[in-house]
């Protein structure tokens, strides 16, 4: 093994049996040596969070891809694998990590629900290169065609490039063919919201329970706008920072005199 | 009941028996109408989870503090107990939205694996003035007074003067004696990080699993931070947003040509 190949940790939270993981390896492959920690099991809006009251376990697996990929199931969440993996599974911190690609939108208001982005931010956090992508289309069987193009040239642009430190970035791919793709915006998140309707049902044994449904509202006007872009067959990239200090309030509140 | 009463929402993560949110909620009582929905165990470091791939259950739960007070169980994450909450179990919107007080820091990075300041940005997110309060003291038993005399004082002051949409507040609380708390400091973030040393072991099935630990490194020499302010015994208010944009990096990132 060359020591100036490049090292990419692969990690997504649709778990490691999905389509857009796959994809988005063989996309790496010729970019360095991979490995992949991935959710064992469907992780899908778990945010940030992370297993601090339980056990976590990993399992080398065969995706089989490419004789050379390195890979484990995690039982934790997709942030899990990302501290797993970098406090303990690879050798090397890795140059770069490549989150999804994850079966449905991540744009907006998204990013914070989302344990495909919540892996990038970690990745950020811990200092290391990290890119989240997402394909606006839930299907298990969607076409990455597309979005392992975009996801390759990303990939290789950030590794030549680098990003600044504690910055990641959320890359949305509209739904269907290359060749209809208009081309990269880069954008703000738009302002958006989720409204919650939620189903009540009643249990065989005659208790309630619920599943939460919603719509997505989005509540910006703004041209500059992943929102925007995606509605206009553009692929947006976000960078996206984990401070979440409220600058502009900051002074208001001193003079609250608490 | 007065239609000018206000109407307060008291959520938090270490779920409805700990002592924390009983504080919170005695503290709550006398500033307005009080609806509680926390969670039926500990969800601590949920970060932003939601659940989308199962059921949620509310079960009405009295807490035996004041017969006015109306409180369920959810079985769900923090931020689902504010979403239920909204959508489902209060007639009315919430003027405000507490969530704590946490057993614990959710200082800095804190933030965002915390499903205590989690439920409060879902606050933000929806609309609602939203606060979370916690204290610098992990233990069951902790001594919330000094907490509970901040909470409401804060929480009085939001309820008079609001917060920008969008914004909610991260209140952190030294731990101790009131008179000991040298006041209140609006601050940033701190940068900040999370060593983890996953500790391995083996089951009595001779299978490898880990649990997570890990040290908190404060990586920043501000004066203007959370942590300084912590270090020295006030306690600390950082206003908290959810557009997670780096619009720093925006620029540079056009000039990527992608």
């Amino acid at each position: 093994m060359s020591s100036t190949r490049k090292k990419i940790l692969v990690v997504n939270d649709d778990g490691i049996t999905a389509k857009g993981i796959r994809s988005l390896v063989k996309a790496m492959l010729p970019l360095g040596d991979v490995t992949v920690v991935a959710p064992d099991r469907p992780q899908s809006g778990m945010g940030h969070a992370v297993t601090i009251h339980g056990i976590i376990r990993a399992r080398a697996y065969d995706m089989q891809l490419d004789p050379s990929l390195v890979s484990y199931t995690c039982s934790g969440t997709p942030v899990d694998a990302v501290k797993l993996a970098l406090a303990h599974l690879m050798d090397d911190q890795p140059d770069l990590i490549v989150s999804g690609i994850n079966h449905g939108s991540n744009s907006s208001i998204n990013v914070i629900y989302s344990g495909t982005m919540s892996a990038a931010v970690e990745g950020a956090v811990e200092g290391i290169p990290s890119i989240g992508f997402s394909l606006l289309d839930w299907d298990a069987d969607a076409d990455f065609d597309a979005s392992a193009h975009y996801a390759s040239a990303i990939a290789q642009h950030v590794l030549e490039r680098g990003i600044p430190r504690n910055t990641c970035l959320n890359v949305n791919i509209p739904k269907g063919l290359q060749k209809d793709i208009r081309g990269v915006k880069i954008c703000r998140q738009a302002k958006a919201i989720w409204k919650e309707n939620f189903e009540k049902r009643t249990d065989p044994m005659g208790h309630d329970y619920f599943w939460m449904t919603g719509s997505f509202h989005n509540l910006d006007h703004g041209e500059d706008t992943d929102e925007f872009a995606l509605a206009h067959n553009y692929v947006s990239i976000v960078p996206v920072q984990h401070d979440l200090t409220a600058y502009h309030f900051i002074n208001e509140l001193n003079d609250w005199n608490l």
